[in-house]
């Protein structure tokens, strides 16, 4: 059996049972039940996800998956194709926003060129999986082939695989690609059926007239490719983007080894509502960070039944929301692990009106 | 001068051009311009407050305020009054959620006795300020009279500047007080207008009739006590009570040595309302942690015209939404302190559409 089939396999709802376990001793807490909210909502999953009734979080990674994309020359994006593999040396060299927020997370960062239309040769600092450099303008045609994207999925599953072999108990998405946002709009819109221009906003800042042609570029493709809605793998293929798919992968690769995944912005989202097309049971084990500027992005949340956790104005990307999630999660983990019961506190948990 | 009257002088808006020289920075770093929304926000609040273009949040501590209600004779809380001296000693010896999250958030936790009924001797993890043991009865006559209000205020301020001056360059409050949300409902009442049905909620859990209980106590109280609207001193007297006028002194204190607050939940934002009716320069140094369960808690921030960075369902108080708070705030100083520039990384700054 081939490694998505076998993925995809593996992938089961996690068990009621378990949160009950934890929220029996989020109950003999110093604290009125459930006044701590989401904090007690992330401990019950992460105990649900992991059927761990003490999990831990101290090996935490952010993958950022690099592509470059063919429809940057129908003249969609604000920046220049060069600015993806600029940000992918930035991100390799800790210079980027990614960096300093995973460091604050205590998340390691691992920029993974998937598809950059650049040469990296060997440098260090970059995992280096590229599938094809850029995908082909989707405007003319398949952005990639069924393989390509398979190909895709394929690699964030493997990278998923590779890292909870290692031990690591967490993982976040994140991604870089100049023009990315308009393969995810373009997704967004045959999975959900929304229209275009409700699901298309300004990327990282584009004039009205760009946003209008982003738009009709969209609508265009979308009647050329006939990506089949209920074929997310075809959706990926025809107007997709390499990082999207190693997002999509990643999400159904942690989902596998019961591994929480952190769900960045957007463009992340995107990449997250292929696998949910693909495997529905994903949801339990993806938390959504944020909530993006972006205006596809609670489309896509609102689809897969997902609350975000934060919602400060962002639209960069890159995992930074994941990043800060991740400090939020931790911390309703750390209230399940370390405070005390009311009996070891002496505290009276009696109810008198 | 008095104390008081000596620390509302020192109080002034924070100057605009400050925020500009923190965008300036801002706007040379590796990412679209804005695109990190409210984390930019919080550091340039950080270099306007602090008058410094390299702010530092090494040293952090949060207040949890702790003070009885004669109120609660009138049966408006879930849980009997043993409680507040219960987690105190809780708090001190490590235990509560505001221990856990204020290390998550590498704070220092500061619990402070100002008016519990109860004599904690000189026991040590404790801040000894009792004003008071406990509020009197505000549904037969004023909480407090002007002097212990008074005296609260300037535990609060008197805490800030202690802290100031050894070194702390953030404060966080929070509170622990059964039966506190009711002085705090009473608070917003009367100094935003507001209906006492429209801002008083379930605090830690009361039924439908003890929340109507709670509402006819308050409505009964202010016009049984007349508290001025436009003296906030004598609403902190007549129907506050000694943890939230802790808070009131904390956020005056702060703001007049050019420190930062981030203001909790429900009654420390009605502590926050007292503070500002007295001198609303202290808005610009302060931060809305989160919006509490507690219904109340939007009406008071509104007035204050301040948005909350936290929307987690939270309704526990005692600073544990400052405490997740410091993290988002401290990621946004990270954001500004350690990423490249533009220049240094070598991307390019150019917008083509």
């Amino acid at each position: 059996m081939d490694l998505l089939s076998e993925t995809l396999k593996a992938i089961v709802p996690v068990k009621d049972s378990w949160y009950d376990v934890a929220q029996k001793h989020l109950d003999n807490l110093t604290k009125p039940p459930g006044s701590l909210g989401r904090l007690e909502e992330f401990a019950r999953r992460l105990v649900a996800i992991t059927e761990n009734p003490r999990p831990a979080l101290e090996k935490k990674a952010i993958f950022t998956f690099a592509g470059d994309h063919g429809v940057v020359d129908e003249g969609v994006s604000a920046y220049p194709k060069e600015v993806t593999p600029q940000m992918v040396f930035n991100i390799a060299g800790g210079g980027a926003a990614i960096n300093v927020l995973s460091k604050h997370a205590g998340a390691e960062v691992v920029v993974v060129d998937i598809g950059v239309d650049y040469d990296f040769g060997e440098i260090a600092g970059v995992a280096h999986r590229k599938v094809m450099r850029g995908t082909r303008n989707f405007a003319k045609g398949p952005a990639m082939t069924r393989h390509e994207a398979i190909e895709c999925i394929e690699c964030g599953i493997e990278l998923a695989e590779s890292y909870a072999q290692q031990g690591y108990q967490m993982v976040g998405t994140g991604e870089m690609g100049i023009g990315n946002t308009t393969p995810s709009s373009a997704i967004v819109t045959v999975i959900t059926g929304a229209s275009a221009a409700d699901v298309t906003g300004r990327g990282t800042g584009i004039s009205d007239e760009t946003l209008s042609r982003k738009v009709r570029v969209i609508e265009d493709a979308i009647r050329l490719n006939k990506p089949d809605p209920k074929d997310a793998i075809d959706v990926l293929a025809k107007v997709g983007g390499t990082e999207i798919g190693g997002i999509a992968g990643l999400v159904l690769g942690a989902a596998s080894r019961r591994i929480p995944v952190v769900v960045d912005g957007f463009i992340s989202t995107a990449g997250a509502l292929i696998a949910y097309t693909i495997q529905p049971a994903v949801k339990d084990y993806m938390f959504a960070a944020h909530n993006s500027v972006e205006k596809g992005h609670r489309v896509a949340l609102e689809a897969m039944g997902l609350s975000p956790i934060l919602d400060l104005g962002m639209r960069l990307g890159e995992g930074t929301g994941a990043a800060l999630a991740m400090l939020l999660i931790e911390g309703g983990l750390r209230i399940y692990r370390d405070m005390a019961t009311f009996e070891e506190a002496g505290v009276t948990d009696e109810v008198v009106h």
